[in-house]
């Protein structure tokens, strides 16, 4: 196991664009036009915050031989410059009138030739990160070259991590790790929800996370209605089962996995559901491998915490992770995608302990030749115990 | 001035329906179809951080008479039911097959007629959060209902705001002014950059904010090459100018201003450049008000800092602020925008110290009836100087 280190060799985005031209030449595609901010990365190494600002388009083109070229607001010429991209070609945005879509036309035509077909990803869980009437003004300005769907290339490229991404990966977990074991410190009954996740969050950021885009949760008895809400004031009661899914960032990297707590008292019931989590993730664990689809995961599971009904509303009981809090596949019963060596996931199993009150567990795992490892530190069947106030 | 609350009364959701309604009628629009995270909180109040991950399509329909109808994914009919919104239509998301797109375009139909047209934001600024091949999909199951451009209702409706949301601003600018003010415990010469930011957003957090979605800064001699790059580890070193830009959020609602710090010792350059950027936002604020083009800010700023030459490569010298960390109107000589009583704004300006070199200033202000307010509290001429360690 290699340390984390910050950024990628050159040599790793040369493997990526090798990989990426050799799917393109068989596909039949003249460029990859990209737009949204893991796609830009996973190519030129651009890391910034600044997308969230959605005022500016952004803009790399992948051409089917050749280095990638940036068409960018002038804002991003300079970080943009300290990465292994050379051509990098800019204009003034916000430009009301012409935002980057004449200059991307010009290089397009310049780089595809008079009937070339450029990819962009337009299946699921994908979109496109430029206002439509700009989309739809480029497409004339390209025709006769086609702008049609990427034939999954990023997909299946992004799904397969390399070694280095999977030791950022496994760098955020261990931030996380080390932040839920001192969730203690922060929680217990009578101090308020939104408080407790502020502090949590502080606690990512001083164990060593770059920065905290997800967190979500709840503390209510004997289990919670949903896992995406934001914090309440109300405090922590004796008897809550407190849950905290968090998704923090080492280096454009994300965790993603949850812990939950039994504020003051646990119960049989909440002990119950609780050991039945850690064991369907356990029996994830055994069958995980490169060869089985991703479907198999979501059923060993279900037969556990459902007995084999199928999953509940969540929709889905793991799923990729990366550059994004979460990404393909779906551990679902119809997501038959084949795992490979190389695939970071998430388990995430989900219980029904009442009617509307659910459990949740979620681990980070690798996916390697001889079997599955942890990235997160997997957690006891017993849940902890958030002990009282002193 | 009301003290800021959580979330809004329902007769708020309804005044901006009955906006758009109205908006929607002159342009004869049968309703509107919204896909992004401020668009559907918009008019609805649906607020959670899970619009991180992106698997999941999300749809909001405005029709042109009656209430809102959700089609969201499953996973979040718990907490979109726990907003005004009462027509709530789900699908167990992700499904591989069909994710909503059936259940989108029957409700469509059912809501709008058969020969309705359908407005979507697709102007500058706007994007479309669905698969492409989705929205083809949608698009060919519509016809012959059209989806055309929503004729900026979203950006006419979303720039100007509410009291309610104009106190949310306020609340986010004190938290990070108190954030700001505590710079000094956290930055001294030696401390590396990456350190610096932790330690920032922890003190965000500690002063109140719900979460903190950006931050991005320098610290260099003389001052900086840009203002999106990430920390490096880099220590400060004496004679820096420490910069540091954050965008938090206190119930949804964005505030976006930076401060400089010299570290150690400032020089004369740096003491002038800094008060020049002072004094740019002090002529924009004593002509900032209603019925003034958003231009005029922009030459009033620009012809202080460098001269009315026109500007820089940043392209704006502030803008639109309130969900989203930058919106509609730019500060930039082509915006003809006008402003009006309750647009929240940024003034931004940026000065040039040497070549490359930058410094970086900005406010958040109010525009009301009788002038501008700050929002956050300015800064004095004078850089603070960030005294030498202990």
């Amino acid at each position: 196991m290699t340390v984390a280190e910050r950024g990628f060799p050159t040599a790793e985005f040369r493997a990526r664009l090798k990989a990426a031209q050799s799917r393109m030449e068989k596909a039949g595609l003249a460029a990859l036009l990209l737009t949204t901010e893991p796609e830009l990365r996973y190519f030129s190494g651009y890391l910034t915050r600044f997308w969230e600002s959605p005022t500016r388009p952004w803009f790399l083109i992948v051409p089917a031989v050749g280095d990638p070229v940036a068409v960018i607001p002038a804002i991003g010429a300079a970080l943009m410059g300290r990465t292994w991209i050379t051509d990098i070609r800019t204009w003034r945005a916000p430009d009301l009138k012409d935002d980057g879509v004449t200059l991307l036309t010009d290089t397009l035509h310049q780089l595809v030739g008079p009937s070339g077909r450029i990819g962009l990803p337009m299946g699921h869980e994908s979109h496109l990160r430029m206002p439509l009437a700009d989309y739809a003004r480029l497409a004339r300005g390209l025709a006769p070259i086609q702008l049609v769907d990427d034939a999954g290339i990023m997909r299946a490229l992004r799904m397969v991590k390399s070694a280095a991404e999977i030791e950022k990966i496994r760098k955020a977990c261990g931030i996380a790790d080390r932040a839920f074991a001192r969730v203690p410190e922060i929680a217990t009954e009578g101090v308020p929800l939104d408080q407790v996740f502020r502090r949590f969050q502080m606690l990512c950021l001083e164990e060593g996370a770059d920065w905290v885009p997800y967190l979500a949760g709840a503390s209510e008895t004997g289990g919670y209605g949903d896992v995406i809400s934001p914090a309440t004031p109300d405090p922590l009661a004796r008897g809550d089962v407190l849950m905290l899914d968090t998704g923090l960032i080492w280096d454009g990297y994300f965790c993603d996995f949850d812990r939950n707590f039994a504020v003051g008292e646990s119960s049989p019931a909440i002990d119950a559901a609780h050991a039945r989590l850690i064991e369907a993730v356990a029996t994830a664990m055994q069958i995980a491998k490169p060869g089985i689809p991703a479907a198999d995961l979501f059923h060993a599971m279900d037969r556990i915490v459902t007995g084999g009904a199928g999953g509940s509303d969540a929709g889905r009981l793991g799923h990729g992770l990366g550059m994004q809090l979460t990404e393909w596949p779906s551990l679902i019963p119809t997501d038959d995608t084949i795992l490979q060596d190389g695939m970071v996931l998430t388990l995430e199993p989900c219980i029904e302990t009442s009617s509307g009150r659910i459990l949740v567990h979620e681990e980070n795992i690798v996916i390697w030749a001889g079997g599955a490892e942890f990235l997160s530190t997997p957690s006891a069947p017993d849940i902890p115990i958030l002990k009282d106030p002193a």
